[in-house]
């Protein structure tokens, strides 16, 4: 099947792309997917397996096919109000280079797989990239089991009723031995790439800081300002050291989630709970970034008597992707640009275990995250081709 | 039935204090309070009525009682996580005052009422004191129409689904023309009263404004700062403005209420909804208060390439209450204190068309909307002797 046909296939399942998708971990749009990906591997006579920590895996292991298995593949999972391409391209694209190679006759000599990560934004457990973080060990299995969401339901609850065994969750060396390599193939999420693909050379340190305001629930009309203690007040200035942060040391911070508590017109909040996400180049810089809005929020919590607590859900240090790795896809594509991103994937939590590597199609406008996220058409079949081309030379 | 054992009886009607009630218009909670209405009224032989706008009634007309009618009362629904006392204190001292009237055998010469006015917080949506607004008119009939909740349900379904004719909502002169004054009987909801009872003078000009951010969603990783257009900010600088505006002006103003689409924690905010509160004891200061947010919105939006509109979502100007009704309960009473209040209630906005006046029961914490919130024992029994008091006085 040519990539068009197969992209439009999933662009309807779990959702549309105007209005944008709400794909989380087991959700029915995302559990809608994964039916997908499990016809089309079974229209290819791929073998579908699912890991214990609910990553899906298709595999092509013709006869004489032997040794790591050269793996690639993504997530169908989205932020809220995602766009089409983050993620889906990468297993979209997948299929259609197998279908590729397959037209043109090649038979690989190891075993190539497609993954589907589970929970790689992070949008219903907090925690990006958790399946492959599982998986390679990079989180505790018990912590992960008690991440909840935002119906105070337990990742390890939502996982057995998926049909996973909790007690299973965590590192699996027997599965990650089984891997030669991972390439991920994304849209890229800025603009930052001027040709139809490129070949990623970082990933820059990133996480994300929940930051907890503790006040005092009063009445919005009578209470005289000096006895308030309205945690919405460092909250507002927390947002704005965000920013001049960011400007500081040149990286990026976003508060783009809130919630209060109890939310009324006429109420003071009792408690306001947001959640910082920051990157940039260095990890120094980063660390400064969120040092500084740490500092100005406890200020100005104190300044209003309100309590105030920080915590890292997740940080991730830069990754820098294997060089050989990096250098040998960047030649067979025909020396195409070598770039850095700030956004995480799973192929730079896997990294640490083994050789990934990324390729990048080029986003036009750089928007990502929302349903104005893009990539051409034409740009598409090139990474496709790119993709196809990489497969052969690993597996070949 | 004494005072304490009637408050018994509701406190654990639809919620419970320690968690906060939230006693929304129609809903189960508040339905539940209704019922008891219903129930208490039918105990004393009093018939029950429900308006055309959902404002319920108790009446004791005995023999002999004629002319326009004593009506007291209050309302029943909450904010949310709101305290036992404001609103429900008032409707459990009406029927306990009646008793202590009747066990005295005291006949009255008119018809006396109690009043369970509807959406009195405006928590469901959004409009305070919409009962008693919609029954003098001060509210337009189809502007409360089409009002909606959180769930997107408009005030004509809401109120539909009551059994209520949508089209019949709105001021009704006939009912307005029965009663010939309302005595609202409340927990005072600041520290201004310092003896159990006391009688108000005026209620503060107050209202509320809806704030609307509109900016572009995108990937909080990957979209340069500069090309960000992240309404999470200028809404964090009028969060702060409210609070100085009101230092500046000596007003109270307060957000306590907002909404982020979509809400994810890595994705730049595409809309941010924030709702302010503000009053004080001048219309000029409430509305230079309010101007002054609006030019920061104003300005800080405009540099972060976010589009911005604020709309007064209800004003009720300064009210000052009936000075001869004022005056005799306050004779009556022996000389209570007489004080205004930052809080809007169903006594204010009929303040305009009929003489109303209102009893403060003592707040020892000044703690309101909030499951602190609390009146002694002892307030309380002096604010039901209080409240027999003025009804002896006026239906006497």
């Amino acid at each position: 099947m040519g990539f068009a046909e197969l992209w439009e296939s999933l662009l309807t399942v779990g959702g549309d792309a105007a209005a944008g998708y709400r794909r989380f971990t087991w959700n029915d749009a995302e559990l809608e997917c994964r039916a997908w990906f499990r016809r089309e591997a079974a229209a290819r006579d791929l073998a579908v397996e699912e890991d214990r920590n609910g990553n899906l895996y298709a595999w092509w292991s013709p006869g004489g096919a032997a040794g790591r298995a050269v793996l690639t593949g993504s997530h169908f999972d989205s932020v809220p109000g995602g766009g089409a391409f983050d993620g889906p391209l990468g297993i979209v694209s997948a299929f259609a280079a197998l279908d590729l190679l397959r037209e043109r006759g090649f038979r690989p000599s190891r075993p190539v797989g497609i993954a589907a990560f589970a929970e790689e934004e992070g949008a219903r457990f907090g925690v990006a990239c958790l399946g492959s973080r599982l998986l390679s060990g990079e989180i505790d299995a018990e912590r992960a089991r008690g991440l909840t969401d935002a119906g105070g339901i337990t990742f390890a609850e939502a996982a057995a009723a998926h049909g996973l065994d909790p007690a299973l969750l965590g590192r699996d060396d027997e599965r990650l031995g089984r891997i030669g390599c991972f390439v991920e193939l994304h849209v890229e999420q800025g603009r930052a790439l001027d040709v139809p693909v490129g070949v990623a050379s970082a990933i820059w340190p990133h996480g994300r800081w929940r930051l907890d305001f503790h006040g005092h629930g009063d009445h919005a009309g009578t209470t005289r300002l000096a006895d308030r203690r309205d945690p919405m007040l460092p909250f507002a200035h927390a947002v704005i050291a965000a920013r001049e942060a960011a400007e500081r040391h040149g990286t990026r911070a976003t508060v783009g989630k809130v919630e209060v508590e109890p939310g009324g017109v006429n109420v003071i909040a009792s408690r306001v709970t947001a959640w910082l996400d920051a990157r940039g180049a260095r990890d120094e810089s980063v660390r400064e970034t969120v040092a500084d809005v740490r500092r100005t929020a406890e200020e100005t919590a104190e300044g209003h008597g309100v309590g105030f607590a920080l915590r890292e859900e997740s940080y991730t240090a830069v990754v820098d992707f294997n060089t050989a790795l990096r250098d040998r896809l960047a030649a067979a594509l025909g020396g195409v640009p070598v770039l850095p991103t700030g956004a995480g994937h799973d192929a730079g939590i896997l990294s640490a275990h083994l050789p990934t590597a990324m390729l990048f199609v080029r986003n036009p406008t750089g928007v990502s995250h929302a349903p104005a996220e893009h990539a051409e058409p034409g740009d598409c079949l090139a990474g496709v081709e790119a993709l196809a081309t990489v497969l052969a030379e690993l597996a070949g």
